[in-house]
């Protein structure tokens, strides 16, 4: 990936803003050949990016906390950000003006844009259902607004992104089956005019993956993931998961969704989530991932760790002298200590969420791509028990 | 400077934690002949700093917002502690187990800890003034403690700085004439009391700085000043002003002092300040500065350019697609614009004071940076001019 400098008043360089013409593409080049666990390359106008993949979350045009230079340098090469929020805030036009949302926010990398679906059931007000659409109140400012799969579509070409996804309800849970199956069949009408109107807009740089819906009932998340399949998306997301439903029951329906969806399209479970349940998707064939997280998380003082969780604000951390994981070559492990960086959340200094954030943004990117390099060489079981042993063990670190 | 690595555990490089042998030094190399202006060099154990010198402030052991690295990469060689903070939280003995200030915060730069006297009066609770020293409560937690100039030399000398500070009293604006003589006459107490704790201290690697005191009486500041050049401290600071005096007046009393001031030592005039004011201090013969007025008015959404303040929080910056000012090599220039940092802002999103602070504590170390070069090519009087015009400039940029 080149550096995103992108302003041409008079100045920086021009990077590559528009669409090099290296349409999207995906491709499995290895598989485990005992989980189901994939190796894959996937190519998008901004960079090639080796699967599995997590996407740390830029919600309002940033991963809160780090730059676009710091992501760069963890080795961030696909993003995600927030449909509902950047609609809102700054709003589509304003992003447009400004060259799309690469140009905006400086980050040449790549972007997936979510669908607006779950910010609108989970933080708008007033939000009223129709075949159409979805009626909602901004969080913001109490404006009304109405988001239709075909308006979703037209925003998120606005934006720009490299990836977008298409507008679904996310279902609550637990919700009866009887609600579940009649959410999905209006997903799936939704998704058709999706696709439809993503074929308007398309000039070919920007792909469309379909959102697999089913609550915790395997014969409707296969029926679904089905009718979706059956719609040709550049790739597929399996959504309403890691929403309160137990552990196992979640893994069902992962292996229920994608024994349907075929092999050579990227798979990308949404919002999930701890490190080993990263771990156990992709032995599951899961190629992408993204997470609030190790972000939210770090930001509250707690990091991610080979060992497990660490909290920082701990007391008995005022004097441990030592970096958060000795071993860990993150910016963060690198120059300061665990005394440092409790001192500066006691004291509310913005270096505290900035070193957290950095730890364990560096720490997810780090396991997707040792599990990475594990399938390559056929050694992936082995790589995630060791995993699972170290990063379960209770033992204070 | 070499990067500020420390953990000896089982990790990191060493880097020079210990003194280098390099004791306090100071020279002025050069001489403006047209005004008072001076180019000089400055070393301490840590590094070798070139003057004049802007100091950024690190209150609670981090420049706010920015990191060590960040701090090294803009070309800061010497920033400031404030041992009050420092001394509340995390609290002396802790750092001094880090292995001192540098190594708790992970820089390998110079210190300097100022004295604690201003914040004693213009933070703590319940503070009572004897010719012994000054009991007050804590801001934080409202716990009783009670400064010392003895107890004060000890405190710098266990957080290990390279540069530490007399205590005195940080004098109200406006006072009386008989409150300002008293005031010193302890103020001058006070720094031989230093003087001699800190000769019994020091192992040669740490040197102690006077504070001139004296208001806004010219002939008080000149009687405090030679006092104190008679006690042969190793630089002098010039306190108690820009504390709401007219600026004609700070500067009388920044010439009165400087007259009395031998010219082999450094002088450090404490706060100040706004650009231009740091630039007619240094045509009066000050070198070195330090003021919160970069990183505190960054944090609000102000900055500071060659043409002045710029607010880029006002609503006409939101579609501004251009850097804040496309000239300066500053990583916030050269990366994102003014609408994009507006946007942060209005969101809430932590990147927005840190790309503003990044940029103005550039601009500052940037200035001091010019001057110097100016001096050395006996250009510094047109330089000046060419700086204060386009700075105090009231045209829209």
């Amino acid at each position: 990936m080149e550096h995103g400098e992108y302003w041409t008043g008079t100045g920086w360089c021009s990077g590559n803003l528009t669409s090099s013409g290296s349409d999207f593409g995906f491709e499995v080049v290895h598989k485990c050949p005992v989980t189901g666990a994939r190796a894959g390359i996937l190519r998008t106008p901004h960079s090639v990016i080796e699967t599995p993949v997590f996407m740390p979350v830029g919600t309002q045009a940033t991963v809160k906390t780090m730059s676009q230079q710091e992501l760069e340098a963890v080795g961030a090469r696909l993003i995600l950000g927030n449909t509902y929020h950047l609609y809102l805030r700054p709003g589509t036009s304003l992003i447009s003006e400004a060259g799309g949302l690469h140009s905006f926010m400086g980050w040449n990398g790549s972007i997936l844009t979510d669908s607006g679906g779950y910010q609108v059931f989970s933080l708008s007000d007033l939000r009223k259902i129709t075949r159409d659409g979805v009626t909602f109140r901004s969080h913001i400012d109490g404006s009304s607004h109405m988001f239709t799969p075909e308006k979703v579509m037209q925003i998120q070409h606005e934006l720009g992104a490299d990836i977008i996804m298409a507008f679904d309800e996310c279902i609550p849970y637990p919700s009866t089956r009887e609600y579940v199956s009649k959410s999905c069949e209006m997903t799936g009408e939704w998704a058709l005019r999706c696709r439809v109107e993503h074929e308007k807009l398309n000039d070919g740089s920007r792909s469309l993956f379909g959102i697999c819906q089913g609550g915790v009932y395997t014969d409707i998340r296969e029926r679904t993931a089905e009718a979706l399949v059956a719609m040709d998306f550049n790739g597929y997301a399996i959504g309403g998961l890691a929403v309160g439903e137990p552990k196992t029951q979640m893994f069902d329906m992962v292996e229920a969704t994608t024994a349907v969806l075929p092999n050579g399209k990227p798979r990308y479970l949404m919002g999930v989530g701890f490190p080993d349940d990263i771990v156990e998707a992709v032995s599951r064939g899961i190629d992408m991932f993204d997470c609030v997280m190790p972000t939210r998380n770090a930001r509250n003082g707690t990091v991610f760790t080979r060992y497990g969780r660490l909290v920082l604000k701990n007391a008995h951390q005022a004097r441990r002298f030592v970096p958060i994981d000795p071993d860990c070559g993150c910016p963060t492990c690198r120059h300061y200590t665990r005394a440092y960086i409790r001192h500066l959340f006691q004291a509310g200094e913005i270096l505290a969420p900035r070193l957290a954030t950095m730890h364990s943004i560096y720490f997810y990117l780090q396991i997707v791509c040792e599990m990475r390099q594990a399938i390559m060489e056929d050694r992936f079981p082995s790589w995630r028990e060791e995993f699972l042993r170290t990063f379960r063990n209770e033992e204070e670190f």
